[in-house]
């Protein structure tokens, strides 16, 4: 591996991790998480995680956008990829800041362009559920629970200004509890 | 510099920047810019740049979201690096995918928390501008000019759902004209 020290370069304020050894600097920026919220009727798609972190747990089709993507067609490639689902975006729902961890999501709002759906390689099931039977206690991530809480919200609704974090953690500070289910 | 050649790790579908001496996967995501339009009545804020690209065109405080900040901080502290000027975010006006350069920006509607504001290290000068006053043919990048026609269009209401791109630059990757103002 490189031998990364952190130092601040020349015409920079903040440290960075530089290359001891051939001054290359690894600039860390924060991630874009995309993904969506689809559903059909009233009921939501989720995705029982094959992979870790929280192999085991629901969550939303989501994960890194990929360079030369736009944040829709990340979103529609996750949920291909994750739920083998073709989705149509009506527009954004919620963007949350994760600051802990350095990522800012944007999750939508779908429906499905196609019918049918299936575990894609990294989910061990994938599932439509009626918001009386989402398995709270088993959810992945605090952000899955505040997007659930987003759509929600605006449930037969058009789409206003996108929700942001909660109150409780405005910023994506708040460190997971042990041994919950988040 | 590190002896990157692009293959495919195992597991991933994907081309990555692997070093051939160590074998340090350099994962290319798409950043994330965090600005704002700041208004003042009818007028709005805009910072001629002091450094390249477009040196000595106009453009928002805007710039690179750093880890560790949500958006909205790092929009205040563009705001303030770039035009010495402390704002109040409203809400978020819109969200751009620029995919020939891998970029999502995330553009806020805000106003001034205190007066006053000045050019930063990176402006050559900063102004508060009518409407009819913006210096159209001398605008930094398109998505400058498609944040300002968000802003113009929703001026006065509630901000609802984010604008995103415009139909003749959908995905962020039509070139930009040579030797105009873009």
């Amino acid at each position: 591996m490189p031998d990364f020290h952190r130092s601040i370069p020349e015409g920079d304020d903040k440290e960075r991790l530089v290359c001891r050894d051939c001054g290359f600097i690894a600039y860390e920026n924060p991630k874009l998480i995309v993904g969506s919220v689809v559903s059909e009727g009233e009921r939501v798609l989720l995705c029982r995680r094959a992979i870790n972190p929280r192999r085991g747990f629901w969550t939303l089709p989501a994960g890194f956008l990929e360079m030369a993507e736009t944040a829709e067609e990340g979103a529609r490639r996750e949920a291909w990829e994750e739920a083998q689902a073709r989705i149509a975006i009506e527009g954004l729902l919620a963007v949350f800041s994760i600051a802990r961890i350095g990522q800012v999501q944007l999750i939508f709002r779908a429906g499905f362009a196609a019918p049918g759906f299936a575990a894609g390689p990294e989910s061990e099931e994938v599932a439509l559920f009626d918001w009386a039977e989402i398995p709270w206690a088993e959810i992945a991530f605090p952000s899955v629970h505040w997007a659930l809480r987003a759509w929600r919200a605006a449930a037969g609704r058009p789409l206003g200004a996108p929700a942001s974090n909660p109150p409780e953690d405005a910023r994506g500070t708040v460190p997971l509890p042990q041994g919950s289910g988040l």
